[in-house]
């Protein structure tokens, strides 16, 4: 019992008296429960990889979007990680393919482009294949240093680079933008039939 | 006494009781204080108007704002209400000039469009002395109504109609973004480069 407090509470957010609870809790509900979490927990360490097109996490070697035929090759957008593809996807507005870098760049926390999958995306800008590479990354230090990374690394390049636009959220007054998001908004206006299509 | 005190508990978020605190504030402050107030109150009501041609207030009749030559005159940008004005002012991004509209078009606020300054806006296009109108108002219901109003009645002018850009806010990350200004922001994205200019 004691290993399994030990581990439990090395999970983020859970502390020792959380882990204690937790494993009170499944010696409460039996052994057919705890040998499905541990059989799922195996399962996720022993069949989950990286895709290896577009280093998503995924079940087999090429995940379900690389592989989706539908979808359009010539665009790329590039994220942070696998939440923000199924932020996107649920969006259903982007039908090209994703380029997953595995975090952003920063120093802080040790993080440099080495340790992203930058490489990856660069090879395949140079290989042609590519018409367009959106930038799809938070609005942050650590996104615009990574974005701006990746613009001295393939700006030069004939593929069309763009980023996810900024601006008022939906929904929001105008009243209470910041002043950035604000003067970017107006720096940055688009033509206001574009805006109608799907309102 | 008690007229004032019926006076000041007609303004918004003021009640009977904060009234007769403030009048007995007033009264403890001495009668210069008074007369001041009075006196800044009247001034406002009497040298308070509409500037002729934005329609923002102002002590003059054309604005300090209409009045400066070194504005982009053929560059409109169409807000709510003064306060916009300020904000934008504050961002420094445009150096065009303002139509204030006094409102937005609020059905259950009874107000039409009629009772916004969207005819003047219309003559100042049809006088074919603008080559831009930005709209720049909230992104609610209420600002979309109006934006699409404007939109029906000028946007076959030759003018090119634009609007503030939607989108991720400055600073925000991906994974906090609603669906729909993501959704927006992916449709609307800019070339990369644009975003450089004003980092």
């Amino acid at each position: 019992m004691e290993r399994a407090v030990q581990e439990l509470s090395r999970l983020p957010g859970i502390g020792r008296r959380s882990a204690l609870r937790l494993t009170l809790h499944l010696l409460r509900q039996g052994n057919e429960r705890m040998e499905n979490l541990a059989t799922s927990i195996q399962d996720l360490a022993r069949n989950s990889q990286f895709c290896e097109n577009c280093h998503s996490i995924s079940d087999v070697p090429v995940c379900s979007i690389c592989n989706d035929s539908r979808r359009d090759d010539k665009s790329i957008c590039v994220v942070e990680d696998i939440r923000d593809v199924l932020a996107l996807e649920n969006t259903h507005a982007f039908r090209g393919k994703y380029h997953v870098l595995g975090g952003l760049i920063s120093p802080m926390d040790g993080l440099g482009p080495g340790d992203l999958t930058i490489d990856e995306l660069v090879g395949k800008v140079e290989k042609k294949e590519i018409e367009e590479v959106i930038m799809a990354l938070s609005s942050t230090m650590e996104g615009d240093t990574t974005a701006f990374y990746i613009y001295r690394k393939i700006g030069d390049s004939s593929i069309r680079l763009t980023s996810i636009a900024r601006g008022l959220p939906i929904g929001d007054s105008l009243e209470y933008a910041d002043e950035i998001t604000l003067s970017r908004s107006i720096q940055q206006r688009v033509l206001f039939e574009s805006t109608l299509s799907k309102e």
